[in-house]
C-alpha cells in the first residue's frame, strides 16, 4: 500500500473502544492517504510492502486525535473584561447593568458588529485553541437573538473554517436570552424562533444543529421542547444547556428528544443521568463555567459512570461565564475540580466530543477511516497533558493529513 | 538625550506608586539606555531635543513592567505526573507512596540528575513563563536535602539564567522536607541545615535568601527560627511557606524576623496581618497550590487590606501540589478564587513581587532608573490580563531594554 504520508516510531493513544482504555499502542504508526488515516497501530502490523511519500520519525513522541472543542460560543462582539473588573470591585448587578454589563451588553455589541469584524474578533480565541491541538470547533449563536444577526454569526463561524485548517459545526441558539424588544414575553419570542429565525438559518444550511438555555433565568422546559419539536421538524439535531444553577429536569428532556449532548449538568438528577445513557445523550461537563461562577455543586459524575453515560469535556468559551480557550487547562479542571480520571478527560475532549457532535464516524479516534486530524505530544505520558496548568507541550497539530 | 531605543505611541500601567492605582499614562512612551529605563511617561512630557537610535510604534499597546514571578521550585527531577493520575484513580496515600510517589519520589529524582538533566527540565517550563512576558523568576532549592544536591539545584538554577534572557534571584530551601536518611530527627536535620548546608551554599554564593516550610507536617515554628537565625548571621535574608494547611503564627514570625515574605498564608490570623504589614514582609500568595488541593479556607484578603500588607502573587510551579507555568492563570485564580481586585492582581506579579524578592529597586515598575523589562500586551485594557483563562496577549518581551 502506499501512503502520502506516515509518521512512524510514536505511541498511540487511539481511543480505540476496540483496545479499550485510551486505546495505547507502543511503538505505533499512523499513516494518512487522501487526508484519511490509512493506518493507524504497531508498527510490526503495517501491511506488507507499505511505502509512503513522506516519512516523519516522532522520535517517540505521543500521537492523540486531533481534539475538539463541542460546546463553544467562540463568535461574539464586544469584550467583559470590564465588568470582571467591576464585579471584582463589589459592583452589583445593578450597577453593572447600568455600566453596560451583562449578557445583553454582549447582544448589543454583537449587533453593531459586521461579520468581518466577528470573524476577526473571533481569530485569536480560536487560534489558542488550535496552538493547543483543537482541530474541530462547535460555535454557537445566541447574542444576535434576530434572525439577521444570529445568521451573521453562523456565517461568521462558517468563515472561520475557511480562514484557517479547522473543522467548525455550528448550532443555532436563538432561545438563549430573551432580547429586550421582546419585552418580557417569552412565549411569543420562542414562537418567534421556530417560526421564523429556525426555518430561515436551516434553508441557508447556516446550523448544523439546534440549541437552548433551559433555565429559570432563560427558557422552561416547555419552551425548550417547542424549539426542539420546530428543529425536529427541519431535520436538524438538538441539544440542551441543562441543568446548571437548578434541576428543571433539563437532561431528561434533551434525551426524551434523543439529543447529541446535554450541558453543564451541575444539577442533573439519576432519572437524568439514566436517561441520557439509555438515549445516547452525551454528558458535556463545562468545568470553566463552574471555576469561574465559584459553583460548588458538582455534576453527578458518579452516576454517569454507573449507567454508562458518556462524558465530554469542552471550553463553553463565552465571554460572560467562561472566558477560556483552552482545552488542555479544561481537563485540568475536569481532573481537579470534577474528580474525572485522565482517561476520562483525554477520551472527553477526543472520542466522547466527537460523539457529542454526532461526527464519531468521522473524527475522535485514531482509525483507519477517519480523517487523518492529530495532535502530536512533547510528553512521556498522556497523563501529562491533564496534570499540567497553563502549559503547551503540543510539538505538531495535523489536519486532514498536513 | 539620546536613548538606545524609544516605544512610543503605547498605554502604560507604570505601576508607579507615585501615580496610584496602576499609574496608567495614556499616550505614553518608554525609553531604554545602557539597559535600563531612561524615561518612561506621557509622550508630551519627553525632555527637548531627544533622540533615539531605534524607534518603536506600539500602535496603542499597552506597557507593564516585566512580571515577575516571586515563588517557584522549578528546577527538580522526575515527573508527578503518574501520582496525579493514581490519584484520580482513588489509590490511597500509602497506595502512592508504594507506587513512588509524594516528594521523596522528587527529591530521590534530583537527587539522581545530573547538573545538565535538571536544567534540561527546567527548561520549557522556565520557557513557558517567559512566553507570558516573565522576566525575572525566583527558584528555590529544596529536593535535594543534602549539600552536594542543594547545590547542584541552586547551579541549575543560576544556569538557567545564563541560557535564557531573564533574572534569577535564587532561595535555599534545605528546610524543605526530612529526608529519608534523617530516620524522623527533625532537631538533627536542622542542625545540619544550620551548621553544614546554610554556610557551604553561602560560601559559594548559591542562595539569594533562605526559606523554610513551618507546618506540621515539616518543621516547627521553633526549628524555623533556627533557620532563620543562622540565615541572619550570614547576612542572607529570609522567607518563609506559612500557615498553608494550619496557622501555627508563620506569619507572625516571619514577620518577626524582618522576613522579604511570608506565603501561602491562607490561615494566617488578623495579628498576623498586622505583624506583616509592620514589618513590611510581601504577602505572596498562591492559588495554584489552592487550586489543585481544592482548600477552601481562603487566605485573609481583607485583613492583608486594612493593615496596608502588601500582596503578590506567584505560581508555586513545583511537581507536587502546583504544577503551573502561567503567571496569566496565576493572575485570573487570584482574581477568581480569592477575589483581589485587576490592580491587585497586576500589582501582585509586577511592584510587588519585585517587593517580595528586595528587588523593587531594580525591577518591578515603570520608572526612570530601573531595568528596563517590559512585557507589551495586544490588548484594549489591563483587566484582559487577569480575565482571560487560557489565553496569552503578549505581544512582545523585552529584557534589559532588548
Ligand atoms: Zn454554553
Ligand atoms: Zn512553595
Amino acid at each position: 500500500m502506499r501512503f502520502d504520508r506516515i509518521w512512524h516510531n510514536a505511541r498511540l493513544a487511539t481511543l480505540s473502544e476496540s483496545r479499550g482504555g485510551l486505546g495505547i499502542v507502543e511503538s505505533g504508526a499512523v499513516a494518512a492517504r487522501d487526508g484519511r488515516i490509512a493506518f493507524a497501530g504497531s508498527m510490526s502490523d503495517l501491511p506488507g510492502g507499505w511505502d509512503a511519500a513522506e516519512r516523519i520519525d516522532c522520535d517517540g513522541r505521543w500521537i492523540t486525535p486531533g481534539l475538539v472543542d463541542c460546546h463553544t460560543h467562540l463568535v461574539f462582539g464586544g469584550d467583559r473584561a470590564h465588568e470582571f473588573e467591576l464585579r471584582l470591585k463589589g459592583a452589583s448587578y445593578e450597577e453593572i447593568a447600568r455600566a453596560g454589563g451583562g449578557i445583553l451588553s454582549t447582544v448589543k455589541a454583537t449587533r453593531a458588529a459586521s461579520e468581518d469584524a466577528l470573524v476577526a474578533g473571533a481569530l485569536p480565541r480560536l487560534d489558542h485553541l488550535l496552538a493547543e491541538g483543537c482541530t474541530t470547533v462547535e460555535i454557537k449563536s445566541g447574542y444576535g437573538l434576530d434572525t439577521e444577526t444570529e445568521a451573521r454569526m453562523l456565517r461568521a463561524a462558517r468563515r472561520l473554517a475557511a480562514e484557517r485548517p479547522v473543522a467548525v459545526t455550528t448550532t443555532f441558539l436563538g432561545a438563549h436570552a430573551l432580547p429586550p424588544e421582546a419585552n418580557g414575553d417569552k412565549d411569543a419570542y420562542i414562537e418567534a424562533v421556530c417560526r421564523d429565525m429556525l426555518p430561515a438559518l436551516a434553508r441557508e444550511g447556516l446550523a448544523d444543529a439546534v440549541d437552548a438555555f433551559c433555565e429559570g433565568i432563560a427558557f422552561s422546559p416547555e419552551q425548550t421542547a417547542r424549539v426542539f419539536r420546530a428543529a425536529k421538524d427541519l431535520g436538524l439535531n438538538v441539544k440542551l444547556h441543562a441543568d446548571q444553577l437548578s434541576n428543571l429536569h433539563g437532561a431528561k428532556l434533551a434525551a426524551d428528544f434523543g439529543a447529541l449532548s446535554a450541558d453543564h449538568l451541575e444539577y442533573t438528577d439519576e432519572e437524568g443521568a439514566a436517561a441520557m445513557a439509555k438515549a445516547g445523550t452525551v454528558a458535556v461537563l463545562l468545568p470553566g463555567a463552574f471555576y469561574m461562577l465559584r459553583e460548588t455543586k458538582q455534576p453527578p459524575v458518579e452516576a454517569f459512570r454507573r449507567h454508562g453515560t458518556r462524558i465530554a469535556l469542552a471550553t463553553d468559551c463565552n465571554p460572560g461565564t467562561s472566558p477560556l480557550t483552552s482545552l488542555l487547562l479544561t481537563m485540568n479542571m475536569g481532573a481537579t475540580l470534577f474528580r474525572l480520571t485522565v482517561e476520562e478527560c483525554i477520551a472527553g475532549v477526543t472520542r466522547e466530543a466527537a460523539r457529542a457532535l454526532g461526527r464519531l464516524d468521522e473524527i475522535g479516534t485514531l482509525e483507519a477511516g477517519k480523517r487523518c486530524d492529530l495532535a502530536i505530544w512533547e510528553i512521556e505520558r498522556p497523563a501529562e497533558l491533564v496534570y499540567r496548568i497553563g502549559f503547551n507541550p503540543l510539538h505538531t497539530r495535523i489536519w486532514r493529513g498536513h
